[in-house]
């Protein structure tokens, strides 16, 4: 796609789009504030500009005459970037340049880190656990009547040069007849070791020539979301995703809730086999859109939270939720899928991704493999935040860990008009300087619901900096607006008046709201700060920031580090793995290394229960101020702050 | 028991037996004559015998004058030995004492070889492969809240010197409630690893002390009957015994028969389900006699013949029947006892005793391991002899194996009046060189009904010895008695004319009954040759024999050396030990040296195929004849034949 590039006048100031971009999704990313709060309908028509040169497509409407259109006005939120071109915002009172330095930074969302299979392979780590070997066998004859397994195992260790075989029943059951249909042509399937010492398990036979159907399944048990992938372990491939929800959302929303159902007579079963069914479900759905056979399928790899690999294993969590937090187990062996119940080849061996706590799981740890920062000289923080967020702060030399619950805040509870990231979610914010006059930008660009955790994080970032709120979240009572008010002794801005809104309501941000969020974010930032306080060091000294989960797609990186919730890094160095435990889990079905490193890895993180670490409760109180009590530690923030007193 | 000696004469020959024992049988172990051919039922009349010092008890009745029971005349039968006594025996006809010296050789059988516990415990090899430990950990606090697997495995590695530690998720399942119901003292059941770099695999967790209630059980799945023990491995005592027919016997009678239904559409299905289902049956009876808690058995031990094992398994024997006889393995994993259908906790392990070939199972590696003969420096002969006659020879250095089919004379197929060894068979026999009148034995002191393959064995050699048939098998046709006759074309000796049996027939032994025994000793002795000479030694050097299975317990080992069936040596030098199979499962539970030492005697045990062996039908022919061709290889034999000539 072609790349456009819009100046925006008279800030003068320029942005690379790909074009078909909206014109005022490029303004906001160029940090500059147009006045919109109808979420792109056309329908408010304040987000008029003019088109200096070059043209954009649509735009025009009714609400503008053909005379203004002669004249270059569009509504920024219909025109479609087309060709680079330059475009004036009226500015309508009268402003100087120091204003337009009173606009927030340009918008930045953390860099997406996929995993690359090629540099897998350049950097000779495409090791699949398990491989698929292709055997010519004599047949049997009154000479060498040996028996099948002997003659195998034989063949195995003097033709193939392997050695250390184990066998299971299964596969012993089926190889006189695999022997015999391929006319000792046999294809096994062989599971390497972890470790040097370990044995190589023969997985499956097969008779013939099977060698080029050899799959993996990767599987991340989510509190909410299950998804599957399934990966062509000749290629590295992955040939098909699928999600669902999990089955158990049904006998709680969050982990503590599922314990306490596990606690119940048969809850344990029950929440197993929802689980399970699910897990079937996705399973299903991946195997029927890449079309392989079921029986080609050699591992399956679990990631999931600690509870969720118990309630997956059919483990008694109780002692989960209760002090001293104690999970049952770090690591599992492997075992048979098909013994807990998924629907797969007897074959198909499940590996479970370790454990390191009670709150931080196997979902983490895939996530610190996945994301390959065990392996790296800097120090980074691996966050991945929900209603529970994890912490992993290290590098390749240590690991520290923790969990920390941030209340729900940014998944929408707790706040008035709160919402999960969906179709009329604002998701984006900004507000001019003197008129504090709103830009918002909805899920869809459609009129707003409601405010999902990142357009909280933004507005309470841009009106923070422009000094709508002071540094605990309290509305600036001497601005004259409209929009900022005090309905039934609370202070709020109204975001969207009730005609723009979807819900015939006036949408507010409270200050109830904003101490839900400052909570939030205060719990996590002091989190992270304990952890690198407990091993030595400051949070300056954070080299590198990776986002996990899916909240962190769509944080503005700047704003997040406004309000404090990151802490004060180059933009650059953040980066997003998505779903990290989806990804460890398919590094682990493509490298044996990821199988090998995970055991020291996990051994490696040290777990700081943070009810446990005295110095919690100071950060935390001094974490509950927009962004810290000590701005100190947000240089660049202090520095536009100072910037815009001047 | 006193022993008594008894003195018959005019023999002259002393016999020691029990207080208690019939006179009739003592007369027999001493070798002496005495005419007798109601089965010891008193009513044939014809075992007269006159003590004429001490005493019996009984063997007076109504067929003995008041005068005659006065001068010491007894019915033989019926007399009690209780005391020291001399008692002559009636020669009829007039004799000379050359004529005494045509008695039979006494009766001996083989000394029984029990498993010595006593002797195990003395040699340091009272090693269970399953220990139980008793640990008592503390408890989980804030500070030290490390997962309860981590919490056992660390303790076990610091504080019981205990390494290379695996779980399996049973027992991970079972760890939370275990440790928090005993309070943090957990009784850990491990099973030790057969080679040094082997794991200890942790089997089972236990709240509290149970360290008391240790136990295993020994299994023998035999073709007609299945045997179990319940075996305490804190004292080594076995608890409990019982047996119970296969089920899988209405499906047919022997290996092949079975393997024939396995082969049919949902067949090996079944006979799986039946097997397991009789191994179920008996678990239950030593379960119950032995009253112990079914959750403290931590192993079953099974032994049974390939084909036996394949069916247990539910593993396809089709290839066992057919040339080149493959069997599917020769060693098998230890796997979970319940995962093929056996009613016993999870924590269970089942260890099955290794294959050798398609005809040498694990019954046969079980015998040779329960008799100690691989440990041995003699040249030992191991013979299971059923059906089919399994044969080992070798000792520390080097084992050699085969099988033949020797029918089923020794079972009482293929001879007319054959039967099983069952009330009513004639299991010994004797008769007199002058009159040709025999003295018989039935099982149980009752009329006969038929003959037994011992009585067979026993008359053959008697006869031969005597001169009664030749060396093949042919009844002398100038000899004057009713007894020796032809019918229909048929040479035959009536052993009990029809007034003396339960049948109401003449029970006669034919030529053709002859002829099958030939063949059927004749192949397993040619198959011993073999196997001796194919390893590039001689019958001769054989200096031990171990006989196993049922049918060896009767044996009159000289008359089974007479017919040449077993090599001649010292009968001290031959032992019997019963169910070998039954002997070595127990074993295998009670010292880990033999689960160490069976894969590589497995692995010596050196199979030879009889069919594809081209000097065995030559040694058949040899061994058609009684003793053999070449009676040099009999020597004891030659010089009471040539002594008999003078």
């Amino acid at each position: 796609m072609n790349e456009c590039t819009v100046t925006f006048l008279p800030h003068a100031r320029d942005i690379s789009v790909p074009e078909g971009e909206s014109l005022i999704r490029a303004a906001l990313q160029a940090g500059v504030h147009i006045n919109a709060s109808c979420g792109g309908e056309g329908v408010c028509g304040k987000c008029r500009v003019q088109l200096e040169s070059g043209s954009v497509d649509g735009g025009t409407t009714e609400r503008i005459s053909d005379e203004d259109i002669d004249k270059g006005f569009r509504l920024a939120c219909l025109s479609r970037v087309s060709g680079d071109a330059t475009v004036r915002i009226p500015i309508e009172s009268s402003v100087d340049r120091s204003v337009m330095n009173l606009q927030a930074t340009p918008r930045r969302t953390a860099k997406i880190q996929q995993m690359d299979f090629e540099v897998l392979k350049e950097e000779g780590l495409f090791i699949p656990p398990v491989e698929k070997i292709l055997l010519n066998l004599s047949p049997p004859d009154a000479q060498n009547n040996m028996p099948d397994v002997t003659r195998l195992v034989e063949y195995l260790k003097l033709e193939a040069d392997e050695h250390k075989l184990e066998l299971t029943l299964p596969v012993i059951r089926k190889l006189p007849s695999a022997l015999r249909d391929g006319n000792f042509q046999l294809t096994v399937t062989m599971m390497r070791p972890v470790r040097s010492d370990g044995k190589n398990l023969i997985l499956n036979v097969q008779p013939g020539d099977t060698t080029d159907s050899n799959y993996a399944v990767a599987m991340d048990i989510g509190t909410t979301t299950i998804y599957g992938q399934l990966i062509d372990l000749t290629t590295g491939e992955c040939l098909a995703e699928a999600g669902d929800f999990n089955g158990q959302i049904s006998y709680g929303e969050d982990v503590i809730t599922r314990i306490i159902y596990a606690e119940k007579p048969g809850g344990l079963q029950k929440l197993h086999e929802v689980v399970v069914s699910t897990i079937n479900s996705v399973l299903e759905k991946i195997i029927k859109k890449s079309k392989i056979d079921r029986e080609d399928i050699s591992t399956i790899t679990f990631s999931g939270n600690t509870t969720m690999t118990q309630l997956f294993l059919q483990i008694d969590p109780r002692n989960i939720r209760r002090a001293p937090y104690v999970p049952t187990a770090t690591l599992y062996p492997p075992f048979a899928a098909a013994d807990v119940g998924v629907h797969i080849n007897e074959h198909a061996i499940a590996l479970n991704y370790p454990q390191v706590s009670s709150f931080v799981g196997g979902d983490i740890v895939a996530g610190v493999m996945g994301s390959g920062m065990y392996r790296n000289e800097e120090l980074t923080l691996f966050l991945d935040i929900g209603t529970n967020a994890e912490l992993v702060v290290g590098n390749k030399d240590w690991l520290a860990c923790t969990a920390c619950s941030a209340g729900p805040a940014f998944e929408g509870g707790g706040v008035e008009f709160g919402m999960r990231a969906a179709k009329g979610a604002i998701e984006d914010f900004s507000i001019d300087p003197i008129t504090y006059e709103p830009m918002i930008f909805t899920i869809g660009d459609v009129r707003p619901k409601g405010i999902c955790g990142s357009g909280l994080i933004t507005m309470a970032a841009v009106m923070f900096e422009i000094g709508v709120i002071n540094n605990r979240g309290k509305f600036n009572r001497d601005h004259e607006t409209a929009r900022i008010r005090q309905t039934n002794d609370v202070w709020e801005y109204v975001v969207a008046w009730k005609e723009e809104t979807q819900i015939d309501r006036d949408i507010v941000l409270t200050e109830p709201d904003l101490d839900n969020l400052i909570r939030a974010k205060g719990a996590i930032y002091s989190g992270c700060m304990t952890l690198i306080e407990e091993v030595g060091l400051t949070m300056d000294m954070v080299e590198r920031i990776i986002l996990a989960g899916g909240f962190g797609s769509y944080i503005d990186l700047e704003k997040a580090m406004t309000i404090g919730l990151l802490p004060e890094i180059d933009a650059d160095r953040v980066t997003f793995i998505g779903n990290g435990s989806l990804m460890g889990a398919r590094m682990s079905s493509l490298t044996n290394r990821i199988r090998k490193d995970v055991v020291s890895v996990t051994q490696k993180m040290t777990n700081f229960e943070l009810s446990e670490t005295p110095s919690y409760m100071d950060n935390y109180i001094a974490a509950m101020f927009l962004p810290h009590t000590e701005i100190e530690k947000f240089p660049r923030l202090k520095e536009r702050m100072e910037a815009r007193k001047k």
